[in-house]
């Protein structure tokens, strides 16, 4: 098969997934990564074999630091047939001139407005419409985890209001700077906080509120949400609609002992996870309560990794290289993604 | 004034908060404690020249340790009118038959199980219900919170449903064996919590639902809640009642940089508060937030002192002392305690 | 008594509680606080009636959040007698040219470089240096509590060599924005850290090596020290010396079941201090061994208070106002400052 | 070659992970996990079709778990050439009996006491007296990374004398009910804490003292060292030693920007390692310092796995299978224990 040919601009936590994803691809190839600083991520990156590429002005950092180079950004994407650009908020859209210029596709994430692309994307809810787009903003780590549940539990009725409380992961595990230590921190203090709005750029004719707070934890978001969906839906169905819907999984709290965020990762650990990454949406079953039209459920999204599969599956739907089914399918074989239990 | 003899059994977190608050009662004295270990706590109270009583084996250990020991915890229940009882989760009920055997009324806290007491107590809620009851509980910090908000806002119009989410501190600040460290946990992760059914031993009628998760940190729960009422709210009313209810406080985010609880333990560290204490519920004012029949809303509870001006009305009821308004005013005069907003 | 003029420039951790300290000496009058930023401890400031000034620039800011402003920092500046800055790291240095060009005597915090002063400064080591001094370094909240204990120990028998880790915290209570929220962070990885110079800005002629790491924590750094002295010392002796030096308390951890620096902290609200502040240095007593000539001990530094009792003697010493017994008595009269054990 | 039949008895942190490293040895066979609660990682193990044992009263509640189970922890027993005990803290010690009576030899964790086995373990310091010795006790995670370090530095210039301090990892990530939240602990508040003691055991003549407290943070262990060594030594043949020293690695953070354990976590998730697992010992090599004949250095030890090459070594020793540098190298080869610099 010819590969199309990939590069990822910005080679931090989301980038280096994303490219090492890319790696997995039968469709596609790596041929870079864009990087402006010689940390740590770039000589592994140099270990690993995948070329570097960065800004005119940082070549003698780099060089400084023995890391190899293979040219600029500029270089890097003219020889691209698409540009994932994981820069982080905000200069990506600083970029999209450069790939304009040369003509090329581009993916953005969760840290760039909506209107720098020409739709925003998650694969369940809408890869056929993401088809043959030049620019697509894959939705930010928590968005892309309610629309996972939005748009899955929409097969079984019609999701017609969401409430929702995100209790965010304050940093990344390799962030030392940031903070709380010991606070929880309203993000933002005022209602609706932006979620909401982000999922109606993915589906519309929502009714949905998010409130959104920072907890001094680094492992996984938590989600408490309410759905009320149009007709009265049995938990039983709501379980087995998820069992069967890959990137969904569920763990069962009382038959497990898993009770948190991070005896979940405690578990991806033990089954031999790269970066104990977990792209799928984890669903504490015990959680799921049902009430008249009302559905309840609380689950966690391992925000470092639950775009990777988005972003695979978004630059075939921009490419056209394969149709929804067989993409998700192909993205989900090659890097593990389960449905079902969890355990 | 003829002063009732109250008696605090338990001296830790909530005891030793519902001790120095009974001393500052025109109306109470305070006969002495109950303690069963000779840690810090104890060694202050002696310091205070508080009597302390302990049960008959532990003697010998107050005795070492060079702490006074007035008598056994027996002793003290004999002296007192009622016994404010603040010892750990279910050991309250332990006591339950001393308290009667010697026909004193008592208190009991949110720890032990509803049936323990006639009757569960929100001071805003249903003073005048508990008046006379022999034996009265005191609901939990994060369930009195809530029937704070739920029972003013009743005043607005009738409140017919309730979502909300408690993201709860994990440990108080002084238990350093308490994690977690670094996990976010459901708390249950079955839904609904059980704070939904404690609120319903305070208020009937209302369609209430509760997620709770716990977070590392000591400082302070904070709750995000959705509110259905029966007729449309406008916000400026629902601030307006808030800013008129002593117990509630206000405090805004962009007009006052404050924009987490360790900012509004800050401030009240700045205003010179005891053990930084903040018994009213402190309403992030940004986050009120209307939508048709709902009013959405996030505030803080500290739950260290919370439910103490709680105890000190109890006390009054049961006793039949002062009448609701009478013994919400003394309270809030002798403790300080606020309505408005925080700065 | 005619009082000196005081002015403190930078109104946040540090500056709020010398402003405070100023404001409760017989022989001091604070004139007024510079702030550049409206946020919520301006607030608190205008609610104690403490005068504001602040930049040219930001008077509209102040304005629009109700705010009254006094006139300039240059306006204050010229008003007082000796200014005291506050100011984070290394704008203190920025300002130097307008205290001098006003001939004004200025304290420097240790965030600034020794050489912004003429001395660097710690009470009980060299108070007399620093009399008549026109600008002065108080050293960091570290530094401060090293020489404390290496001045004290010095009395007993010199101490020629200390080798120290300092387990910083990471943050102050209300730096929410602030981290590590999981990690061990060296600070910085090369050995020795910065602290030991500091030391010797202050006391001469000591063989000193730290090494500090950050730990997640807000409450106090803790410092682990080994001091190899001239002459074998008892353990005892260092003890009653401990006991009878003022600023340097005791607590028993078998004795008091105090065992943590939280824990150390909850004893200080239970006491009623403001802001639970303990400006002392806290060495726990079982930590204390000999062996040889060689003391280890283990002890507490509260970074946002143990500095301010320094900044008010060496107002007094800058300006001669007292000698070195008369004022270090009057400023621990004055802010509670305790010797002997804790508990 | 005929396998040795291992069984490891407890299989939670260490145990699951000296299972695993069993199955990759060549002349081992696990015949089975000893395991009293149904948990997560029960299930795991299960998964992998690793054969459990139980105790007979828990039979029940494994299977209705729907767990396999092959027997009792008596019949492995039975079944091993010798049992690896990784149970909890004093388990160990009442499962001696039993190994006893049924004449097999048993390895024991450094949460039991030394005297529990005939010797204390640390491959690179004492193999060879350990060959053949029927009960062998792994010394603990901090002891063993304080050995490594020690040992090694023998073989440039004797050690004399070592003053340590050991920054504790608060709890396993697993560990969700352990604290402290927001405190550093004193561990314990008196000096020496007994990883002195726990050094003796294994290397003698040593004037070692150490110091240690908790902090807040799951991920690894931090200690500060100062050696005394015999002869004045060199910085660059200290760190030329290291580089040549299998299970100790460099990192260095001015070149890498790793600057924290949690960075240190990180490059490990980066490289693919299987749950992460660093059972090198990590050493700052900026941190080396050399001041006549002292050297002074900061290390990470990563507590979940730091014991388990050490473990294996000692099942070579106890059954007498390798001599010991045979034995290291097959251990390092096949859990891909590196030398040299971490990048
Ligand atoms: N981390 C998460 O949890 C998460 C989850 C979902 C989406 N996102 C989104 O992904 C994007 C990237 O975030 P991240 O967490 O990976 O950030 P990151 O900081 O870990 O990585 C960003 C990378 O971009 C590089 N970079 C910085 N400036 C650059 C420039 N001018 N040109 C090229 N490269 C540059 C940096 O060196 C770094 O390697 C953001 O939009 C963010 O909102 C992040
Ligand atoms: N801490 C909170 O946040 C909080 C908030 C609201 C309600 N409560 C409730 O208040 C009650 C007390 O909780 P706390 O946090 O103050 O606990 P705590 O552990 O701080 O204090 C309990 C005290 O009781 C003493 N004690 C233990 N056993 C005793 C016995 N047999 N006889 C007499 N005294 C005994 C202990 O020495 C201790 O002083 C519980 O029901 C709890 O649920 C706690
Ligand atoms: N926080 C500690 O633990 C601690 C301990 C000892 C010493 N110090 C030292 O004290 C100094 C102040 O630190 P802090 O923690 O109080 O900082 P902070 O950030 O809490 O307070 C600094 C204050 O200065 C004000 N400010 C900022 N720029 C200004 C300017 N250009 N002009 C006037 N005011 C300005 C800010 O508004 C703020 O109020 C630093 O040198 C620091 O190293 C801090
Ligand atoms: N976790 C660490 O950081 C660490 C590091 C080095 C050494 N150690 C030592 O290793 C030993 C095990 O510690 P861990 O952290 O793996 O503990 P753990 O609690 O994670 O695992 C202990 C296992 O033993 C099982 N168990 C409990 N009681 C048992 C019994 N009666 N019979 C059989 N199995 C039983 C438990 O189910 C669990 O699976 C301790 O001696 C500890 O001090 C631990």
């Amino acid at each position: 098969m010819e590969k199309v040919k990939v590069a990822v601009n910005g080679y931090g936590t989301i980038g280096k997934r994303v490219a090492d994803a890319i790696r997995l691809q039968p469709d596609m190839e790596l041929i870079g990564v864009g990087k402006t600083s010689p940390n740590y991520e770039a000589i592994i990156a140099d270990k690993k074999g995948i070329k570097i590429y960065t800004v005119k002005d940082n070549l003698g950092k780099f060089e400084k630091s023995g890391i190899r180079v293979a040219g600029t950004i500029e270089d890097m994407v003219k020889e691209a047939d698409i540009v994932v650009d994981t820069t982080p908020n905000g200069v990506g859209a600083t970029y999209k001139p450069l790939y304009q210029s040369l003509g090329k596709n581009a993916l953005f994430q969760g840290g760039e407005k909506a209107d720098v692309a020409d739709i925003s994307f998650s694969a369940l809810c809408n890869y056929d419409e993401a088809k043959g787009k030049k620019y697509i903003r894959v939705v930010s780590c928590n968005t892309t985890g309610m629309l996972r549940i939005i748009c899955t539990m929409n097969k079984i009725s019609k999701v017609e209001k969401v409430r929702a409380t995100i209790v965010r992961r304050a940093a990344d595990p390799k962030e030392v700077k940031r903070g709380p230590i010991n606070s929880i921190v309203p993000d933002p203090a005022s209602v609706p906080s932006h979620h909401a709005k982000d999922v109606l750029t993915v589906i519309k004719g929502i009714d949905i509120v998010t409130m959104a707070v920072i907890a001094p934890t680094t492992l996984m978001h938590l989600h408490t949400m309410v759905l009320t969906v149009k007709n009265k839906v049995n938990r039983d169905d709501i379980i087995n609609t998820f069992l069967n819907t890959p990137r969904i999984i569920l763990v069962n709290s009382s038959r497990t002992t898993v009770s948190s965020t991070a005896e979940i990762i405690e578990v991806s650990r033990d089954m031999g996870r790269v970066r104990y990454d977990i792209p799928e949406v984890v669903v504490f079953e015990d959680s799921i309560y049902t009430n008249g039209n009302e559905v309840f459920l609380m689950y966690g999204v391992h925000q470092e990794s639950i775009v990777v599969p988005e972003n695979i599956d978004a630059i075939r739907a921009s490419l056209g290289l394969m149709g929804k089914e067989e993409s998700i399918k192909v993205t989900n074989d090659t890097l593990g993604i389960m449905k079902g239990y969890l355990l």
